[in-house]
């Protein structure tokens, strides 16, 4: 019997299945290794799948996965080939497929010329990318439990000293927490940035000891099983925060929270945006809020929806997102408040519960 | 005036001119990422090269990288524009370019259909990953300093207690001391097999508790600006090796010396791997020997040349390669004695000079 991991991979290969009619083909060569991962569970590093309109879909790999293949998958066909695409000249003529959905956003020309001439390719229009928008609960467990380890960790290091060590050195002593806590990987390179550094959005860690009075920005998260968690917090260090770092905070806090309260099932991808972008823009801080308001997360880090001001697209219920305001003053400091959520009929659901108060740490 | 690394990338740039001739096209297009860095030096996440017959090349990138390819080329044009493959159209109708080299083996077919349909593709046949293959002294310097870094925190590791921790707990200690070396990144995911586990190739760290008797077996690296160092050691913990480790590491230290001494310009890339292979399976351990002899390193962990039976091709000058046997006995334990070295006229150069001696740790 399947497992409730394997059945969700069913109902995802027989989701991409249902939209064959429309696009009139009977099988799908997906070949993008992260969709591969999605619609079977296969997590090797090398691999492609066919996925036919009767059911007969098959994955294949190389030697080394075989084991694994065989025991994270269920219900695909495992086929061992090098190169990959080597089998499926055959399985095409075989099958009498004249015409087969690719990922013609990822599909090389070198692949598509290793594919039957007379075969005509119909893009599938990332017909996978547009599953994965809407999470199943097996995924959302995923991304809570990715961003339960990342909230821990940063619990962890609030109730170490934090002054006098460099942002190199937090940012370390933050990723150890996080393995620590179970993650398999980093979701992305950590941002610690103090002081004037904060004011640089997207900040790699310095040698640049934290010092009294300084903002810290620490945007992080950890991986788990694939899925990706993202969090921004931003506290003063060393000192009660001055008035200028006050305001700051309490600007971008209440913007975050305005984006949060925008996320609905059927919202406007740039209303969300405006709900916070035009508190910002009403305190005359607009030209200072140099990204967008957040992004989807999942087996991506960054992947649809975006919330931009002129993103197009609505929101979907079971989606889960970042909501990231940030207004950086060059040269003085910046601060990014950020939380991971999931959109929910009624209230969004929070999954990165640390406070969002402008904490002061020792 | 440029600097000597803004030399080195125009003198790369010219070199993949010199191929224009022979494909008779007047420009290429270059959307591999890597490549883009290794003909500029621009290390943003996001760009395109434009490189002309004329001389006039152009970098497309985003706005968020507006300073960074600024500060970061020299001779090259650059242009921000969103999506990248915006002003390529134009500038092929100006340049009356009606043959375009392009990268088909990453090139995707929605990039191709965004290009003009009346400009003939040609494929330069991954003209930049064989620039890429002879290394010039820029890169051998930052090899170099990468595997200086991880020598040094394998020897600072090697100081410490490793009996009765886990092997996720070395893994990040090891780690941790790369990033105190200056390491940007990791080369890639730090085995630490310790026991039994030591049979598997490649391990990922658990919780298993390094034990007395114990091989333990890690392969690890840092990156530094882009370039890669892989280094594995075997050693024993606790106790002094039991007989059949001490004739296990004998023989694959004796056939790893075989194969480093077999790397010479010209060599056949089958004779290399051969060198050490059959002094494995002479000694009856062919079968356990799972794979290839070694792969070149650069600004990829793994790339060209690669050591096996079945390979074609020959070695060149001043190309950094691997050369790592392992013999791994299943439920019991393995071996891997990996260095990286480069290619010379006469002796090649060891980049990784940690002992290859069984040693015995605490």
């Amino acid at each position: 019997m399947p497992t409730a991991t394997q059945a969700a991979h069913a109902a995802r290969r027989d989701a991409l299945r249902a939209t064959f009619a429309a696009r009139d083909v009977p099988a799908a060569l997906i070949t993008r290794l992260l969709n591969v991962r999605y619609l079977t569970g296969f997590t090797g590093s090398n691999g492609l799948l066919l996925v036919r309109a009767d059911g007969a879909d098959v994955l294949v790999t190389d030697g080394r996965y075989r084991d694994q293949a065989a025991a994270q998958t269920e219900g695909v066909e495992i086929v061992i080939e090098r190169p990959l695409l080597g089998p499926v000249d055959g399985w095409l003529t075989a099958g009498n497929i004249g015409r087969l959905g690719v990922e013609t956003h990822v599909l090389t020309l070198d692949e598509r010329a290793a594919l039957p001439a007379e075969v005509e390719t119909v893009s599938l229009d990332r017909a996978v990318e547009k599953l994965r928008y809407t999470k199943d609960e097996t995924e959302l467990d995923l991304i809570r439990t990715a961003c339960a380890m990342s909230a821990r960790a940063l619990e962890g290091l609030f109730e170490t000293r934090l002054g006098g060590r460099t942002e190199r050195e937090i940012a370390r002593d933050l990723e150890s927490r996080m393995y620590a806590e179970g993650a398999e990987a980093l979701a992305f390179d950590t941002i610690v940035a103090s002081g004037p550094n904060s004011a640089i959005p997207h900040h790699s860690p310095t040698d640049r000891v934290v010092e009294r009075g300084d903002f810290l920005k620490i945007d992080f998260g950890a991986r788990h099983t694939g899925y990706h968690a993202d969090c921004t917090r931003t506290v003063v260090v060393g000192a009660a925060p001055a008035a200028w770092q006050q305001e700051l905070h309490d600007l971008v806090r209440t913007a975050q929270q305005a984006g949060r309260e925008a996320l609905k099932p059927g919202a406007e991808l740039s209303a969300v945006d405006a709900a916070a972008r035009d508190l910002i823009t009403a305190a005359g801080h607009g030209g200072e809020f140099t990204h967008g308001l957040g992004h989807g997360v999942g087996l991506e880090i960054h992947e649809d929806p975006f919330f931009a001001a002129n993103a197009t697209g609505t929101l979907a219920d079971r989606t889960p997102v970042t909501v990231e305001p940030g207004i950086y003053l060059p040269g003085r400091g910046g601060v990014r408040i950020e939380d991971t959520l999931v959109v929910r009929d009624g209230e969004p659901e929070l999954l990165t519960p640390t406070t969002k108060d402008l904490v002061v740490l020792d």
